[in-house]
């Protein structure tokens, strides 16, 4: 019998199109999606996940296509109320997508799980496929600029990714359980492949990769690792990865990213405009990997499931 | 030199009705409003103190004309979401209302006073009048009913007044100390008029009196004491006071009030349609109660001041 499961590991705007991808192409029993939560902070007193939002706003259709996070249909009348009342207001927080961080707050605070939250809510919302945080312990994404190091959204955020960036730090990271789904996901045998999505390496994927464990846990589950590539042509589609690629002394490069994931890859899909990549230690795939429609998510979704395909067929 | 602090004691909407007035007709060192906090609660994980706002928005120049509670120009995104995410969703809060709960709570978990929060939050909205919380300390309202003790706001909000109430209780009453300024005032020898504003007697006014010291603060501070009475012939402005009343087994009108209030009245304001009111142990002013104008507010102020400077010059 052919293995079943497809194990997508995802950051948010990027990493989401081609969860959301994926998530047409398969069965919902069939896709666990993994969200980062390196980013998660606590602001105005609630528990924020930006990544697993994000997953769940694009899975549920309710994402915001202007902005890329955020809610469809969003108003502002809490961002416009809170700066008069002197509370902080460089985190953008529309009234509709405050709900979900109100709610997930109630909840913690009585004792259950990030995950059991999302997994509720992502029901609630109809999302059939798993959304799951990489863990439910505490992991901060910190990083060191020239004043020092700052919290991941003060960086990202407030200082809209001005700092150069010296170093990443993932705090919490080793002592963090990876979330019990996943790891009994990747030793069931039955996984067929691992998507890394074309999500920010440092950022969104490291964090996950850092926990005690889940390297292993991916290496012996036996399933390729396909990663598509977030950078185009030396540019990041959006975000800070190119800048960041450049500060960290690496080369902001399709190749730059598949060193940085080094031994893991088994295949990786870059754009047209890399497809003189040359030899990354992993089976090239070129394509179009600008998403810009829902077929194109679709299609590179295929994409990596037949890249998975062509390797466990070896 | 003559006296010059009003303290005015008052529950939501119609105590704040007169708290403009009084707010409007006096220079804005010599009102200090206190706030019933017996209704305060938790929800969704948020401190709400439905008095406190009411009067601070209605003071701000923010209230909702409508409804009464409540901010204007409010938007209901966070409500509409709120709900779909399996969220409780029986207390309404806008989207602009719900920037200063989830204000306050943050500061509260800071270790601030809601006396100290409620200060800052009129400083910035322009609230010249001090807005005090009757204290710092949890009080709560609770209701028996026929299937027994339940929370103030299930009372009010979920069951809307419906369950027959057979006792009230102040939970904490007793170990809760008055804020200091009421105290401070009280004792200072400068009151010139203690002002009990039209709100539910029950609800919104004796949790206060409720509070150690505070009936004897109010006796010692020599301070003619002059209630406006929230019962227009038989009947409540607003809210369940009447109600209330029979189901106490008290007689539901002004002179019921005024019996409530016991020895502690000087002087009553009762509407024209209570001009028969006979003797209840204060001295009368018969006047128009309703305040649908700012003019109607100050005009009632303004009596409430000559009441009580009438009995001074005695």
């Amino acid at each position: 019998m052919s293995k079943r499961l497809v194990v997508a590991l995802s950051g948010g705007v990027g990493g989401a199109k081609l969860a959301l991808g994926l998530s047409r192409v398969l069965p919902a029993d069939e896709l666990l999606v993994v969200a980062n939560t390196g980013d998660d902070f606590e602001h105005l007193g609630l528990s924020i996940s930006p990544d697993v939002d994000t997953l769940t706003y694009v899975l549920a259709g309710l994402d915001n296509p202007v902005t890329g996070w955020g809610r469809r249909d969003e108003t502002w009348s809490f961002m416009d109320s809170i700066g008069e009342l002197g509370g902080e207001d460089w985190f953008q927080l529309g009234d509709r997508d405050l709900a979900l961080h109100v709610e997930r707050t109630r909840r913690l605070r009585l004792g259950q799980t990030l995950s059991e939250v999302t997994s509720d809510i992502c029901r609630r919302l109809g999302i059939g496929v798993r959304v799951v945080p990489m863990s439910d312990d505490r992991v901060r994404t910190r990083v060191r600029g020239d004043s020092g190091w700052i919290d991941f959204q003060d960086y990202f955020v407030r200082q809209q990714c001005a700092p150069v960036v010296h170093e990443l730090a993932f705090d919490g990271a080793t002592l963090a359980r990876p979330q019990a789904d996943i790891m009994a996901a990747l030793r069931s045998g039955d996984v067929r492949a691992v998507i890394i999505c074309p999500s920010n390496p440092f950022i969104s994927i490291e964090p996950i990769l850092a926990m005690s464990g889940m390297r292993d846990a991916i290496k012996l589950s036996g399933a390729p690792v396909v990663a598509v590539s977030p950078i185009i042509g030396g540019q990041a589609v959006k975000g800070p990865t190119a800048k960041m690629m450049g500060e960290l002394g690496l080369e902001a490069s399709a190749a730059g990213v598949a060193a940085r994931y080094g031994d893991l890859l088994d295949a990786y899909i870059v754009d047209h405009a890399d497809a003189a990549i040359g030899n990354v230690g992993a089976r090239i795939t070129i394509a179009k990997t600008l998403m810009t429609s829902v077929h194109d998510r679709k299609t590179l979704a295929r994409l990596t499931l037949d890249a998975a395909e062509a390797l466990a067929s070896r």
